[in-house]
C-alpha cells in the first residue's frame, strides 16, 4: 500500500492502482451504482486526447519541460491505446461538474508519468494539478472531452444505420411486386406494396443518417481554454492559441474554439439536441418493430403477411409460432433512449449562473444511449431484417378482397353509386369486382385491369386507368379514408 | 335550422352555421375540452390555403369547372382573411388521422361556396367530398398543413427571440463594465463580468434563432398528392404536377414535394424535431430566468446583485420586495413546453403502419408550446429583461472579497504558498489581497493591479498580468473549481 | 370607468367588473395563452369556500364586524353559485405561488361586498387584503384549495368510472361464452373468453376507483392557518382553531388541519401522486382503447373479432369501415395526461425553500387532467364500450385453429409427441384435432371433448379433462409461451 | 464443451456452466448492454423462491417424484443462496415477455439438479420445461417474482430511509433555537427556525416511509397459477391451491393470489405506481439536496447559512469552499429516477391485449431505481445530513434585518402606518426595529419584545404578543406574501 494526502488527510492505496487519493475518495463518496466511468472509454480516451495536447500545448510555451511533456504524453498514449482500462473506478453517479472524472485521469496520468521519470509512483515530478490538469479546469475539459466522445458514439452509430440502410434497400426491392392492403386507423384502405411500405423505412434511416452526419459537426466546437468560467484564467499565455491545433493532431478531430465560452459553460443544450435526434430516430424504429411484430402476427389468427426470422424458440410446443423476439428488444431500447431523454432534460434545464453542473448524469444517459442503440440496430438489422420473408398469398388475397377498392369506382361512375356497390359487395360477402361485374358496370376484362390491386398501387398506372375509363366530362373523385 | 344527411342518417344543424353534419357529429363525439381548432388559426388558414389551390390545380386538368372553382376560391379566400373563425368548433380532441378537422373546412367551404353559386346552403352545387375535397385525402393534407403552420409560428417565435435579442446585446454592452464573482456549485468561484454573463444569454438566442431558421426550411416538404396512402390514389391526372406552383402562389411559402410520400406520411418525426427545438430554447430560457430569479435575491438576505423590474406588488406590506413573477411565468411556460415534448415523444413513436394518425394530439401539443413561449418571451423580454438594473456595488464588493482570487496567488507563487494565504485569510476574515500583502508578496500597489477582480475578468489582461510577474521559469497553474 | 391604485400607481378599470387593480396588473403581466383560470370553476369555488369560512372565523373571534362579516359571505356565496363566472380574467400562466389568484378572489369579493354595504364598489368599506384575506396568505389559501377542488374533480372522476364500470360488468356477462384466442406477443396463443378479457378490464377500473376513493381522502388534510412559511404568522388570536370547523360547514367536506405545515408548503408531492394516479388509470385506458382496435381491425384483412359502434362516417366511400375514432380519442387524452404528468414532475421536483411556488402550473395542468379523462371515459363508455358486439363466429374460428391447442396434447401425451403432432398440423394446414385423431391420439369424440376450446377457457373443466383422461403416473405438463 | 439442442439446432456450452441452450440463444440474440439480470439478485432470489415452491407443490400432487423434487429445491437453494450468481448472463435489454429470464433459471436449475442426481449435466432426469417450469410459464412466473423483489427492495429502501428519519430528527431538535429568514420566491420573508426548516425534511420522509409500506403490501398479491393467460392452462390439478402455501414458506413473505388473473396479467400499473412513489420520493429529495446547496451557498457571496460536511477538496486552491458533492450527487440519482419513470410509463402505455410483455424493461428501470435511491439515500444521510452545521450568527443578522417583520406591526397598527415605516426603513438602510423606535411607535423595550424574530417563529408566542398589544378593538391582519 502506499499513501497519498490531500487537505482532507491521508488515504492508503493499492500499490498497483495508477489512481490517486481524490479517486479514492470519489469511491467511497459515490459508491452509488458499482457502474464506472470506464464503461465510456470513448470519454477517457478524449479526455486523454486533451491531457495530451495540453501538455503539448503547454510545452510549446515553456510552462513544461521536455521531460515532462514526454512523461505525460506517454502515459496519455497508454490511456489512448486502451491499456489503462481498469484505472477509472469512479461511479457513473458522482458530484456536479464531474472534477472527480477529471481527476482520476489527472491522477493516473501523473503517477504514470512519475513512473516513467522515475522508476516510482507519487507526484514528486509530476503533479496532476500543477502538471497535467495546467492551464486546464474540469469545467472546460469535461464539456470538451464529452462532445468529442459524442462525435465517436455517432460515428459508431452511423456504421450501425448504414448497414441498416442497405439492408431495407434490398428489402425495398425485394418486395417491390408484393401488393398488400394498407391500413390506416387499423382499417383496411387501399392498396399499396411491401416495397412501398419498406421504402417507407429506408427513407427514413436515410434521413437519420444525414441528421447524425449534421449533429457530428456540431460536436466539434468545444470550450479547451475557458477554464473556470470563461475568462481563461489560470491558462499560460499562447496556451490557448496553440491547443487546437495540437488537439487536432492527436485526436484526428477538426475540433475548434466555441464562439462564446461562457454559453458554452453555461448552456447544455447540445445534449438535448443530440438526444432529441436519439429519440428521433428511436420513434422510427420503434415504429418499424411494431410494424413487423403486427404484420407477421398469426400464424393463423393473426395478419401473417411476413415471416420473420426464428432467433430462438417461442416456445417448445409450438412450432411455427415465431415469436417476434428482436423487434421486442429494438423496442425496448427505444423506451430506455426516451428515458434517458426524460433525465437529460431535467439536467439541462436546471444549468445555473456560471456552469451547467450536470454534466456527470448527462454523459451517463447520453452514452448510454449511443451503446444500446449502437448495438441494438446491428442486431435488429442482421438478426431481423434482413431474413424477413414476405407471405405472397395473404398479401395479395387481402388487397382483393378489400372494399377500398371502392375508390376507383367511386372515380370512374361517381359517389353515390360506388357506395351502392360497397354495400351490397358488405352484405353479400363478395369483392368490390364482382359486385361491380354483377351490377354490369364492367365487364369481366374491365374489371380485371381496373381493380387489380397491383396496378393500383402505381400512381402513373392508377392514373392511366382513370384517363382510359373517364366517363363523363370531368371525374368525381374524392377519396378522404381515415 | 336546416339538415344534413350522411351515412348515419340525419342531424339538424343551425341555419346561420356554414359547417355542416360530419363537424356536428364530431362535436358530439368529442366533446372532451370546450377547446376548439379555431384556437390554432395558422392551421386554420393553411388547410384553406390548400383547398384554395388543389380547386385551382383540378380546375387546371379540367376536372372542375370554371364557377365551381371561382366559388370554392372565395369561400377560401373568407377563411384566409379570418371571416369564418367561430365556423371550427371541432374539439382539440378527436379521432386519430383528424378526419374532422378536414371535414369541418370541406363543409364550411362547400355550405359557403354553395351559397355564393345558388344564395342557399347545401351541397347541391358544390359538395365538400365531391368537389372541396377533391384529389385529396386527410391523410396528405392536414399533415401538410400542420408544416405549414409550424412555418408560420415559428415566424412569429423569431419575432420575439429577435426582440430579446436586441434588448439582451444593449444589456450585454449595459453590463460591459460591471464586476461580479462567477459561482459554480454554487460556491464563490473567480470574477467575471455582468455583461460577460449576458453574453451567455445572448449567444444562446442567437443560437437558437439560427435553430428556427433551419428549422423553418424543413417545414417546407410536404406530402400533397401522396392521398390516403402514399400512392396518390384518387388524384385526378395532372393534379399533383400543378398544386405545388398553385399553393406556393396563394400561401406565399415556397413549399415543395416530399421525397417519399410514404415516409411522409408514416414518421411524425419533425414534430419530435420541432418540439425538441422548443424544448431546447426553453432549457436556455428557464435557466436564464432562475439565474435571474437568484441574481436578484434578496433584497437583504439574498445576492442581490441585480434589480428586476416590478411588474405587481409583491406583496402591500414589503416594499422593496420585487418578486420575480415574470421569470416564474417565464419558467413555468417552460414546464408545459417539457410536458407537450412529452406527449409528442407519445404519438410520434406510435406511428402505425401507413400513417401516424395520432396528429391531432401532435398539433394540439406542437401549437400550444409555440402560442406560450412566443407570448411569454415578448413578455419576459418587455417586462423584466429591459428593465434589469445592476447593483453595482455589491457585485464589485462580493468580487473582491472572494478567496478564489487565490488562483492568481497560485500562479505566480505556486500552489503551496497560495494555499498557505487562503487558509489564513480564510481565518482572519481577510482578503485575498490583505493575505498577500500581509505576507509580504506583494505591494500595495501589485496588489492592487494583480488582485484587481476587474483584470481578472479580461483574458487579455489575464495573461499581461502574468508575463509580466512570472517568477521562475515556468508557471505553476493549476485551476481546477468544482 | 373606475380607479384603483396600489403601490406602483393608478390604472383604470371597467365600471362592471368586480376584479380590482392587482387582477388587472396580472392580465397585463401574463397575455400568455387567453386560457384563465375561470377554467377551473371547483377551484374557484374552494377559494370562496375558505374566504367565506375565514370571515366566519374572524368574525367569531371580535376581528371582524358583523356587517362586514354579512357582507364578505353574501359576495362569496354568490361566487360559490356560479354568478361571479366571468370576474376571473388571470391567465392559467402567471408568477409562482398564484398571487394573482387570491388577489382576483379578494378584490371580486371586497368589490361585491362593498357594494352591498355602501351600494358602490371601492374598498373604503372592505378591503381585499385587510378583511376579505384577514389572517390568511396566498400561500396556504391556495394549495388548501387546491387540494379541496381535487377532491371534488375526483367526485366527478368516480361519476365516470361508475359508469364505465356498470357497463364493463355487463359487457362480461354479455361475453361470457363468446370464446376466442388469446394473444401473446401478438402470436397465437391458448384460448379465452371473451368474458374473461372483459373482465380485465372490469378488474381494472375497479381498482382505479378503489385508488381514486383513497386519493380522495388525502385531499383533506389541508394548511389553512399555516399563512405565509408556516409559523401562522398574521392569523387572528383563534382563528385557526375555528376555521376548520366552519370550513367543513361550508364546504360539505371534512377537512383536517395537516400535521407539518411547513412539509404542507413546501412539498407538493401530494400532485405528482394524483397525477401518478390518473396516469395509471390513463395507461389502462390506453391500454383498453388499443385492444379494442385491434380486435376490430379489419373489416377483412384485420382481425375482426368484435364490431365497434359506428359514430361518425370513417369514410364516404367504405360503409363497414367503422373507425376506431372513440377509442382513438381516448388514446390521445392518455397522452395528453403523460404530458401534464410531465410538467408536474418538474414543478414537483422544483420545489425551493419554504415554499412550492409552483403551484400555478400544477394546477392548471392536474385540473387539465381531470377535466379530460372525466369527459373522455364518459364519451369512451357511452359511445363505445357499450355498445361492442362480438363477432362470434371469427371468435370460435380462431380459437379451434390455433396450434396452442397442443398444450393439451402435451399434458396428456408428454412433450415430443405433442411436438411431432403440431409440426404435421402446421405442414398440412390442419386443426391439431385433426391431427390427434389422424395419430390415432383420440376418437373424434375424445377430441370433441379435450380440444375444445371453450373448455379450455376454464381452469375447472381444464382439470377435469386432465385428470379423467391421466395416462401414465403423472403429467407431462410444460406450457411456457413467449 | 458439451452440446444442448432444441428446434433450431444445436449449440455447444462451456463445459462448467449450469445454464443451456436457451440461455446461449439468448445472449447471441441480445448482446446489447453488457449489463446483466445477474444484476438484480433479488429478482433471481424470488424466481428460485418460486421453482422451488412450484417443485414442492407439483410434488404434493404426485406430478413429480420425490427425488425430482429434492434435485430442484436444492439446485433452487442454491441460487437462492446465492451460489449461482455468474450464471445469469442474459441481458437486461432482450425479448418481451422475459422468457429468457424464466428459461435461464429453468436451465440452470435442471443442470444442477440433474448433476445432482446422475452426476452429470443435461436433461435426462430433469428437464428444465418438463420438470423444473412444470405448471408454470413465464407469464404467470416473472410477474410474480419481479412483485416479490419489488417487496425485498422496498424492505432495502425503507431500512436507508429510517435511518434518514432518525438523523433528521437529531437534526430537527438540534436546530430548534436556531432563528433565520424564511424565503419564498426567493425573497425575504417572515422568520423560521432552521427546526422547522428540518422538520419539513422529517415529515416528509416520515410519510414517504408510510407510502413505502403501503406499497409493500401490494406486492404481495400475486399472479402464480394464472400461467399462460389467466386461465390455468397447463397446471396440474391440485398445484395452484397448495402453492401458495409453500412459496409462504420458503419466501417467508405472505403472498397471495390476485383477485383477476387476467387484469394481473394484462395491466402492469403497479410498477408504475410504485415508480410513482419513488419519484415522488425523489422530489422531495432532490428539493432537500436543492435547499442545502442553496442554502450553503458562499462561502462570502452567498447565503451561507449552514454548513455541509466536506467530502473531498473542491479545489486543490480554496479551503473553505465546501462544494456540494453529496446533495449533487442525490439530485442527479433522482434525476435518473425521473427517466426510468418516464421509460416504465412507455412499457405499462403498451400493454397489449392478453399480456403486457414489456416486464424485462420495466424490471430493468424499477430495480435500478430502487438500487441507487437506496444507495443514494444512505450516502445522502451519512456524508452531509448528518454533519450539517448551522451559521447561527448569519442566520440571526437575516432574520433581524428583514423588512417583513413589518407584519407585526400591520397587526398591531394597521396596514398603512407600517407601510410608511417599511418605506423609511428601506431607504434609510435600518431594520424595522429601528423604524418603529424612531417613530416613537414602541419603546426599545417593546421592540425587542415584539420584533424578536425568534418569537416570531413560534405560533404561540405570536399570537400571545398580539394579545397583549392589540391596539383598538380589531386587528387589521393582512399578510400575503408571494
Amino acid at each position: 500500500m502506499r499513501i497519498e494526502k490531500d487537505l482532507l488527510g491521508e488515504l492508503e492505496l493499492e500499490d498497483d492502482v495508477y489512481y490517486g487519493i481524490q479517486t479514492e475518495r470519489a469511491c467511497q463518496n459515490f459508491a452509488v451504482s458499482g457502474r464506472t466511468i470506464a464503461e465510456y472509454p470513448y470519454l477517457i480516451k478524449c479526455m486523454a486526447y486533451i491531457k495530451k495536447a495540453a501538455a503539448m500545448s503547454n510545452y510549446h510555451v515553456d510552462a513544461l519541460k521536455a521531460e515532462e511533456k514526454h512523461a505525460i504524453c506517454r502515459a496519455a498514449d497508454e490511456i489512448i491505446n486502451g491499456k489503462m482500462e481498469n484505472q477509472f473506478p469512479v461511479d457513473i453517479y458522482q458530484a456536479g461538474g464531474g472534477i472527480s472524472v477529471n481527476m482520476n485521469i489527472n491522477e493516473v496520468i501523473a503517477n504514470r508519468a512519475n513512473e516513467l521519470l522515475t522508476g516510482h509512483k507519487g507526484y514528486d515530478s509530476i503533479h496532476p494539478n500543477q502538471h497535467v490538469n495546467m492551464s486546464q479546469s474540469t469545467n472546460d475539459v469535461l464539456p470538451s472531452a464529452m462532445k468529442m466522445a459524442c462525435f465517436l458514439y455517432l460515428e459508431d452509430l452511423l456504421k450501425s444505420l448504414n448497414k441498416m440502410e442497405d439492408i431495407l434497400k434490398e428489402k425495398t426491392k425485394e418486395f417491390h411486386y408484393i401488393v398488400k392492403i394498407a391500413r390506416t386507423c387499423l382499417q383496411d384502405a387501399v392498396p399499396i406494396t411491401l416495397g412501398q411500405q419498406f421504402s417507407s423505412y429506408l427513407s427514413f434511416i436515410t434521413r437519420q443518417i444525414k441528421e447524425m452526419k449534421s449533429l457530428q459537426k456540431e460536436c466539434l466546437s468545444i470550450v479547451i481554454g475557458a477554464t473556470a468560467v470563461g475568462t481563461g484564467i489560470g491558462t499560460v499565455p499562447g496556451y490557448t492559441e496553440k491547443i487546437y491545433e495540437y488537439l487536432q493532431e492527436v485526436s484526428h478531430l477538426p475540433v475548434v474554439k466555441e464562439e462564446n465560452f461562457f454559453d458554452g459553460l453555461q448552456n447544455a443544450d447540445i445534449y438535448l439536441k443530440i438526444s432529441g435526434a436519439l429519440k428521433g430516430l428511436s420513434t422510427g424504429l420503434s415504429k418499424m418493430a411494431s410494424d413487423l411484430r403486427l404484420l407477421s402476427s398469426g400464424p393463423r389468427a393473426g395478419l401473417a403477411e411476413i415471416h420473420l426470422p426464428s432467433v430462438q424458440p417461442g416456445s417448445s410446443i409450438m412450432p411455427g409460432k415465431i415469436n417476434p423476439c428482436i423487434p421486442e428488444m429494438m423496442i425496448q431500447v427505444c423506451f430506455d433512449v426516451y428515458g434517458n431523454d426524460q433525465t437529460i432534460t431535467f439536467a439541462v434545464d436546471r444549468g445555473e449562473l456560471e456552469l451547467n453542473i450536470w454534466e456527470p448524469i448527462i454523459l451517463k444517459n447520453i452514452f448510454d444511449s449511443f451503446t444500446i442503440l449502437t448495438k441494438a440496430i446491428s442486431l435488429f438489422t442482421d438478426k431481423c431484417l434482413e431474413g424477413i420473408q414476405a407471405n405472397e398469398a395473404v398479401c395479395l388475397k387481402n388487397a382483393e378482397n378489400s372494399l377500398s377498392l371502392s375508390v376507383v369506382l367511386s372515380s370512374l361512375f361517381g359517389y353515390e353509386l360506388a357506395n351502392q356497390i360497397v354495400l351490397e359487395a358488405y352484405e353479400k360477402n363478395i369483392t368490390i369486382k364482382e359486385g361491380a361485374i354483377n351490377k354490369g358496370l364492367l365487364s369481366k376484362k374491365e374489371a380485371d385491369e381496373y381493380l387489380n390491386p397491383v396496378n393500383l398501387t402505381d400512381p402513373v398506372k392508377i392514373l392511366q386507368i382513370l384517363n382510359k375509363k373517364r366517363m363523363g366530362e370531368r371525374l368525381a373523385t374524392s377519396y378522404h379514408p381515415c
